[in-house]
């Protein structure tokens, strides 16, 4: 259930990830600001756990199956931290990514109880598991030959995404602020313009 | 051409502002913090020119016309950091401000030339006034007796606010930036209940 992909997805993977309500999408970039660092890797996983990782050659500028994926309507796309992979997608590759669920912007609205809003902490405490997050400050630049242990944490950096949006959904609701996450997403798009366009605290009084 | 209301605007003033399709609009409070600092004074001026103070009473929750107007789909309220004013009419009064323009968003997006964006220097810049601040931090709660400067003040806040508006818009449109302002005005709604929530962040990585 883990597949490597070059430059796009197949239609054959395009038209399997359609049929998902939700994806979970990631991505590793050579660093975090998208006009000096390339996009190498976009990881997928559906609601079955089927993960795919699509290799994004350098000066790469389209991928249009991956595009018509981000971008299709009836497919939630979740990320972790989606302000970023959201700005990355759209500069590297022109794709608009919606709709969009963020589990760091679910986990501060309702895990008010702690400060600790990292994937790592996310994926402890709702399902169990421990994440190996050493790869995280890696080259993903030599994208045609990752490490395995490159490759496994990239996987499971989608691969508890969608048990943890549908437990932060839960949480969400019974603390009656799934409306206002809804609201939160749907500002992101916004913001990524803004962040784009270099603008900084345009809604700060300062 | 400069009129003072208590507790709410009279019917007929209502039905003259929802002709307009642009109104200026100001508060006064105690302080910056809602939850804290009582609103004591809306202020509201049409493209006429006409300019309206409303003195809000201590523990006064409700201005049923005034919310009608603030409320009402077919007239943009154009404010001076609209984000303050929207979490204080929301918090004391129950208004949900909508539509609304934001002066202090439209200069940072519009006049990446400068850092100034306070009121002051925008009507300085785009109207050739000098406004007198001095009675800016001065006690509005003293709201059945204020005096000649705060009134002239409170009325000065939103007399030069349209035609600075007019000019943002302008500007925005030739630097291809109306739609992004558009934009981030239809995110201040979301930001206002945050806010209100004492949620700080949501959207950073931290
Ligand atoms: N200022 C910043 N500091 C750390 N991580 C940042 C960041 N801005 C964006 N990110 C991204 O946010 C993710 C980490 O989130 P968290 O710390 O909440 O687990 C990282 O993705 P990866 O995990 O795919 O490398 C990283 O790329
Ligand atoms: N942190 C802050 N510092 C200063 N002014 C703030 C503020 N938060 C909100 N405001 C409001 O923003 C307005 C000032 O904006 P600017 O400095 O851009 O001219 C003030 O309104 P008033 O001018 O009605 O008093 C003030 O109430």
């Amino acid at each position: 259930n883990f597949q490597v992909c070059d430059r796009d997805i197949s239609e054959e993977i395009l038209s399997t990830y359609l049929t998902a309500d939700r994806l979970a999408v990631d991505t590793e970039t050579m660093g975090l600001l998208p006009w000096r660092d390339r996009l190498c890797l976009v990881q997928l996983c559906d609601p079955k756990g089927q993960v795919t990782a699509v290799r994004i050659a350098k000066d790469q500028t389209e991928a249009p199956n991956l595009q018509k994926l981000l971008e299709a309507t009836n497919t939630l796309k979740v990320f972790h931290f989606a302000r970023f992979d959201m700005a990355t997608l759209l500069y590297h590759l022109d794709i608009d990514v919606n709709p969009v669920f963020c589990t760091k912007i679910a986990s501060k609205l309702v895990r008010t109880y702690t400060q600790k809003h990292g994937l790592k902490e996310l994926v402890q405490e709702l399902e169990q598991v421990e994440l190996d997050k050493t790869s995280q400050s890696s080259d993903w630049g030599n994208v045609g030959n990752l490490s395995d242990d490159q490759l496994n944490y990239a996987a499971n950096d989608v691969r508890y995404l969608l048990n943890v949006q549908q437990k932060l959904v839960t949480m969400l609701e019974r603390e009656e602020r799934l409306d206002l996450a809804q609201n939160c997403f749907e500002c992101l798009s916004t913001i990524i313009t803004l962040d784009l366009l270099h603008f900084k605290d345009i809604f700060e009084h300062h």
